[in-house]
C-alpha cells in the first residue's frame, strides 16, 4: 500500500465514531482525530481537518451516521427528520464541495427508500450505515480505477506537476490526481513530481509533498509563482490536478491557482489532465461560470502561518477556487474512462456510462 | 510627497554612512538600518534589506563609497585598486541585478576618467562621491518621469494589478511600476490596486500593500494563486510590473511569478505594462533566454512564515526570477517614453534616445 488512510469508521453502530488524519497539523505532526458528533464533523470539514472533494463526501456520509446512529429506537418518521436535519447542518460546512451534497443526497435517498419499503427506525439507521460504508468503499474502488486509467498517460521517466492536494489525503482511497502517479510508481515506472505549494493554505507544501515522500516518490516543492518558469524550462511532461466540481460542459472548478497552471500548460504545450470521479460533475450547471466561488477569511492570506505577513487592516480578496475552462483541459480521467478534449456531449455520455441520473435539457445557455 | 524614502547617504565624506529602511522587518516594524562598511552593504543587498533593481544600483554606488571614502590620503593607483576591489565584492551580492553592475561600472568609469585627467587620490574619492549622489538623484528624476508617462495609461476609476514590489521601496524615488499609480493618484484620478503577495518572500504582502496604504491608495491583497481568477472576474484594467533586467529584444526578467501574470493578462486581454528605466536594459543580451536565473535557498519556501510549512528533507526548486517574452508585453515605460509592443529595434532606438552607449551587432541569434 503506497498511500495513507485518511479517514475510517471505528467500531459498530451505535457507539461508533470517525477517525481521521488531522490534516491541519501536517507535515510537522501526524495525529488522528476522533469525530463523535455532527457539529464536530462540520467543524472538521470547515477547518479543513478533512478536505478534498471525495473525502468530504465520505466524511459527510459518516457525519450523518454520527447524528442518527443512536436513533434506532425512534420511529421511522423521527429518523427521517433527524436525517434531514443532520444533512442540512452538514451541507452548510463547505458551499463549493459538490461531493458533500452528492453524498448527503444519496444518504437521504436511501433513508427515504427504506422508509417507503416499510422499514422501521432501526431498519433505516441500519440501511444508512450500509450506505455510508458503500460510499466509502466505492470511493476506494473509484480511486484505483482512475489510477489505472491515468497511469496509461504516464510514460517511464515522466515528470508531472500538480497543484493543491488531490492525493490519498483528499479521498478515502489512493487519491484522484495522485492515483495515476501512485499506480505508475507501483508499475515500476520512474516518475517525478513538482508540487505547487498552493497558497493560501499550502496543501501542496504540507500535504502533497508529505504523502508523496511517504510513498517514496521523487517530489520537488515549488512556490506557486515558479510554476510557469518550471514549465518554460521544459521540466514538465504533464499536469495532473483534481477537481472540486465539474460543470456539465467540462469546465473545472478546483483550488484557486489551477486556472493559472492550465494557462501556463497551454502556453508550453503541456497536457493538462483533470482526475475526478463522476460524482464531481454537477449536471445542473451548464457552465463553470455559474459555479459559486467560496470566499474564505482574510487571515488565511495575512497571517496563515504563525506570524502576520501583511499590514494590519489591509483589504484582502481570498477566493478559494477558480474555474478552468474546458478548452484548456486535454482530458478528464473518470472511473469510467478518459474523456479526451472534453465537451458537454462527452460529459453526458460519461455520466450515462457511469449510471448517473441527470436531466437532459435544451441547450439554450451554452453553445 | 506620497512615497517613503528608501535609502540615503547621511553626513559628509569621509565619515558618512548609508541609512536605509530595513525592509525585511516590514510591515510589522519600520526600522532604519545604518550601513557603514562594504561587507554590511553586501549583506544588506543579499538579505534583501534593500531590494529592487534601481535601489540596488544606488546602494551599490553608495556601498562603494563606504569602501573608499577614507582613502583620500592614498595614491591615485591605490584608490583605483580599492575601487576595483569594492566593486568586485559588491557585484557578487546579487547575480541577476543588472543595475548593480551598471552602477558599479559607472563608478569605476568615473574613477578612471578622473585618474586619467590627473586627479590624485583625494580628487578621485571626491569625484566618486559626486557620482554616487548623481546616481541617487538621477534615480529620483527617472522615477518621476516614468510616473508621468505611465500615468497617461491610467484612466480615472481604473483598477490595476501588480506583482512583487516595484514601488518607492524598490528605488531611491517614487518607484517604477508604482510611480504611474502614485502620479495618477496625485493627479486626482481614482485608482485601485490588487497586489499579489509574491511568494516566496512576500514583497507584495509585506511591502507593496504597506507603501500603498501609507500613500492612501486603495489596495487589495491577494494570494498569487488568485491572480488569474481576479482577471477572469473582470476586475483588472491593466497590469503594471517592474523589471530586474530587460534583454535587448524586450524580454523581461522580473520576480518569479511575473510570467504567469503576463500569460493570464494575455488570456483576458488585459494590457501588461513594464515600467523600467533604461539602466535595466542589458544590451549585451540578445534574448531573455540568455539571462541567468538566481536560485535562492530552499528555506524561503519551506519556512517562510515563521514556522516550517513543508516536510523536513523535501527537495525544493526556488528560482528567484522568470522571463516574460516580449510578445506578452503591451508596453515598456522608460524615462524617455513609452515603448509600445516593444521589439529589438524599438529598444535600441530608446537606448539611443537615452544616450546609453551599446554595441550594435548583426542579429544572428534572434529573429
Amino acid at each position: 500500500m503506497t498511500s495513507v488512510q485518511t479517514l475510517c469508521w471505528v467500531g459498530d453502530s451505535p457507539g461508533g465514531y470517525v477517525e481521521m488524519v488531522e490534516q491541519t497539523l501536517l507535515p510537522l505532526d501526524y495525529e488522528l482525530l476522533a469525530v463523535r458528533t455532527v457539529p464536530q464533523m462540520v467543524d472538521a470539514i470547515y477547518r479543513l481537518a478533512v478536505r478534498g472533494a471525495p473525502a468530504i463526501g465520505v466524511a459527510a456520509a459518516y457525519g450523518l451516521m454520527l447524528g442518527v446512529q443512536d436513533a434506532g429506537g425512534e420511529s421511522a418518521n423521527e429518523v427521517l427528520r433527524r436525517t434531514e436535519d443532520c444533512a442540512t447542518t452538514l451541507a452548510a460546512a463547505r458551499p463549493t464541495a459538490v461531493n458533500l451534497f452528492w453524498a448527503l443526497d444519496r444518504m437521504k435517498a436511501r433513508a427515504a427508500r427504506d422508509a417507503a419499503a416499510g422499514a422501521n427506525g432501526a431498519g433505516i439507521v441500519s440501511g444508512l450505515f450500509e450506505e455510508a460504508h458503500a460510499i466509502y468503499h466505492s470511493d476506494q474502488d473509484t480511486c484505483r480505477r482512475m489510477g489505472d486509467i491515468g497511469a496509461d498517460l504516464i510514460a517511464d521517466g515522466n515528470t508531472l506537476l500538480t497543484h493543491c492536494n488531490a492525493g490519498a489525503l483528499a479521498t478515502a482511497g489512493m487519491g484522484t490526481a495522485l492515483a495515476p502517479i501512485y499506480r505508475a510508481h507501483e508499475q515500476g515506472k520512474r516518475v517525478a513530481v513538482y508540487a505547487d505549494e498552493t497558497r493560501p493554505l499550502l496543501q501542496g507544501a504540507r500535504i502533497t509533498s508529505w504523502e508523496l515522500m511517504q510513498a517514496g516518490i521523487d517530489v520537488t516543492l515549488i512556490a506557486d509563482t515558479a510554476m510557469a518558469r518550471v514549465m518554460s524550462e521544459g521540466r514538465i511532461d504533464a499536469v495532473f490536478v483534481g477537481s472540486d466540481r465539474n460543470a456539465r460542459d467540462a469546465d473545472v472548478c478546483n483550488k484557486v491557482g489551477t486556472y493559472a497552471v492550465a494557462l501556463a500548460a497551454q502556453a508550453h504545450y503541456v497536457p493538462f489532465y483533470v482526475v475526478a470521479p463522476l460524482s464531481t460533475v454537477d449536471p445542473s450547471l451548464d457552465s463553470g461560470e455559474l459555479i459559486p466561488i467560496e470566499e474564505r477569511p482574510a487571515e488565511e492570506v495575512t497571517c496563515g502561518f504563525g506570524k502576520r505577513t501583511a499590514p494590519e487592516g489591509v483589504r484582502v480578496y481570498n477566493p478559494a477556487f477558480d474555474v478552468t475552462p474546458a478548452r484548456l483541459v486535454r482530458g478528464i480521467v473518470t472511473e469510467v474512462g478518459l474523456i479526451e478534449h472534453p465537451t458537454m456531449a462527452k460529459m453526458e455520455a460519461a455520466l450515462r456510462a457511469g449510471g448517473v441520473e441527470f436531466q437532459s435539457r435544451p441547450r439554450t445557455t451554452t453553445p
